[in-house]
């Protein structure tokens, strides 16, 4: 199998715990994408995904996957034994549902805050969301905004139960944790009063598959470079 | 099981064609929430989905689950038999791959459209994704013109195979056919020289499912109401 990534970057993170997770790092090749030339925007790329983001999982017989939570669903049934994405209905949709908030309540907004709200990777580097507008840094502050205030929410979660879906590790676990990660390093860190989530903060980043792993700070030397 | 949704809406739309497919409809009790009073952001419905949005499912258990795809993640293995998913770890990739390429690429550019490129449901009930400003319509028209630049993307698909995720019906199929209805009925058609596309839809409103499926409009009275 083959990844398209970029080390450092919050959802190459989340594909690289998983893979950590099952074991199946060694049977991966990384292939490193250029963000900064905008690599993951030119034809051979969108060939592989029309969203132009990485990271893309491509199989030996040439398929490819993108988005992390295909991707995980992918590597997590391989060995017959899936231990991310639930195994009864019930934890199954959990799984997905919690996985989803912490996409939409976290994760994007935070993406947002940094492309718009601070000068992220530069302006020819943005995403899509928005027009080129003065507004668009107090709205990209007001994302950020957002994120901080749904923190609670995900608190109070953890406050009832060992982690977010439930009381096993899960998909859901790795999309807020790389969602936080990147948080963290652009300036919208958790506040201390949210003892829960520092708790399981802590606690996930000592698991084995995440422990010391490259990919807690998104490309800190590109954020230099563009005085973020 | 209760669903908390609004007939005529395209999420609402995705979920009832799951049941239906899975011979599930007579064990749901509906509900339906008042949109046109924002019933979702009111802290009873907040409770169930902090994000506002329907349809959300409440198991016999009092258990919540929100999102098209954790709730179709749900249903689908319920019976132990999943058709709607995937049942190969390339299966499973595939249909959330292409479902989230649909989210992306059509059903949430068609949203915005609806929304601010449109006088939608007006101006109080718009989503969260853009500050109150002028140029707001255009960036709704925009996003509009978005959805349709990438409808060719998905005809090509599906030219070289019967469904979206590949030679079975499956939730990205779903996802794709309630997308494409909400942007027929707020003038975005599909283009005629889209003809596996065009043919696509014929085929999958025909299935027992989807047939005769009120849900394929989204709110006309509604629409009617604000002269969108």
């Amino acid at each position: 199998m083959k990844i398209y990534d970029r080390e450092g970057t919050p959802n190459a993170a989340r594909i690289r715990i998983v893979l950590a997770e099952k074991g199946l790092e060694d049977q991966v090749e990384y292939h490193s994408v250029d963000l900064m030339t905008a690599q993951q925007k030119q034809p051979a790329f969108l060939a592989m995904n029309p969203i132009g983001k990485i990271p893309v999982l491509m199989l030996d017989d040439g398929t490819v996957l993108s988005e992390s939570t295909a991707i995980t669903e992918y590597l997590d049934h391989l060995d017959g034994k899936p231990t991310l994405t639930g195994k009864t209905p019930r934890e199954k949709g959990l799984i997905h549902m919690m996985q989803r908030r912490v996409e939409m309540m976290v994760l994007e907004p935070i993406d947002d805050y940094f492309h718009y709200g601070t000068p992220g990777l530069g302006k020819a580097l943005r995403p899509w969301r928005m027009p080129d507008w003065d507004g668009a840094k107090e709205w990209g502050q007001r994302r950020g905004a957002q994120a901080v205030q749904n923190m609670p929410y995900f608190n109070d979660i953890l406050a009832k139960q060992l982690f977010v879906a439930g009381d096993a590790f899960s998909l859901a676990d790795i999309s807020l944790w790389a969602a936080l990660a990147f948080a963290d390093a652009i300036g919208l860190p958790i506040a201390s009063g949210l003892t829960a989530l520092v708790a399981w903060r802590s606690k996930v980043s000592d698991l084995p598959a995440v422990k010391n792993r490259s990919g807690q700070h998104p490309l800190p030397e590109d954020i230099a470079r563009f005085g973020g």
